[in-house]
């Protein structure tokens, strides 16, 4: 049994979801583990992780949407405002979805269904980049 | 250390949770693993899992009303409508809950509460079969 | 590669959030694993584990309301009443968070970001105590 770890950086551009399976796939491809566990961490608590259709890009537009109606950004509604109106609903959104997934490596790939991608779901409006901890166990 | 994988499919009636908890401790008990850890992974996006109480059916109940209320079919809200009105609905549902669970394996079985089932939680209306990969690593 | 497994009890005085990194970190620093998975998973479906901010305590605060305001105590809402008005929404937080979390070693030590602190969100009014189990493997 090995195991390896890794980090990758996600460029973010405000509020939404940003695909980063090719990044996850390329790393364990390389590595030539057959079978195995490979787990996906986010070093942060107001942007997260989550598994998502992948084929009509309008999922990830109204899943956006619905999160910003479910924790508006509104200061009268929070005590933690010193950080801008846009970082308590972040804290919100990013506790109601994942900071990390596991995902099963068979026959060398992660076994993602045919319309399950690899997301950072960022939750606050300026542009920033993202640091995930990536860990595969497997031989 | 050893590892394993399998698959199960679980077939579904419609909206609401489908208690596995059975058939994955079946594969658990099988292969003869005394510690390890047990992950339990859903390949699709819009049917998702979730730990909840097994004893009184009314939560699981309760649970389906809830995440209806809280992500309403109507598609004046949303921009994805084409698979039907449950099926933008059925992504947040899975974005609020879980694709991927971990159990660890203690005395060779899934170290769950008292009260602690495995369920599937099905978002869509119709009557599918949902495939979940199981993986287990241990000795 | 070797494994370990634990059990810590955390004691919760009703709603909220309950900081334990501290005694999960002992236990790993404890075991020389220097590249390792670690698994942390709550035995419980009214109390859930999530990675937060540790920095500003307003932030766990508001977590908290806003848990409160999506899952109201109204029995008019739940069929499940029988073990008082807060036990549906506790299974209903529950759901919306996580009950494990897996989280990289490196290095000798949890992967956690320099604001990331990992809590039990107690979901209940009443004083109680929340069995964790804890797994590593590494070596």
């Amino acid at each position: 049994m090995r195991q390896f770890t890794h980090a990758v950086e996600v460029s973010t551009r405000g509020k939404g979801l940003y695909d980063f399976t090719r990044a996850v796939e390329t790393w364990v491809r390389g590595l030539s583990v057959t079978t195995g566990l490979l787990t996906v961490f986010i070093q942060h608590t107001s942007a997260s992780l989550t598994i998502q259709e992948n084929a009509d890009p309008d999922v990830i537009l109204d899943l956006n949407d619905f999160f910003g109606k479910i924790a508006p950004e509104d200061n009268r509604l929070y005590r933690h405002t010193a950080e801008g109106p846009d970082d308590m609903p972040a804290h919100i959104r990013t506790a109601l979805t994942q900071v990390q997934l596991s995902i099963p490596v068979v026959s060398g790939r992660m076994a993602l269904g045919t319309w399950q991608g690899l997301y950072v779901f960022e939750h606050r409006s300026m542009a920033t980049g993202r640091r995930v901890v990536l860990h595969l166990l497997g031989e």
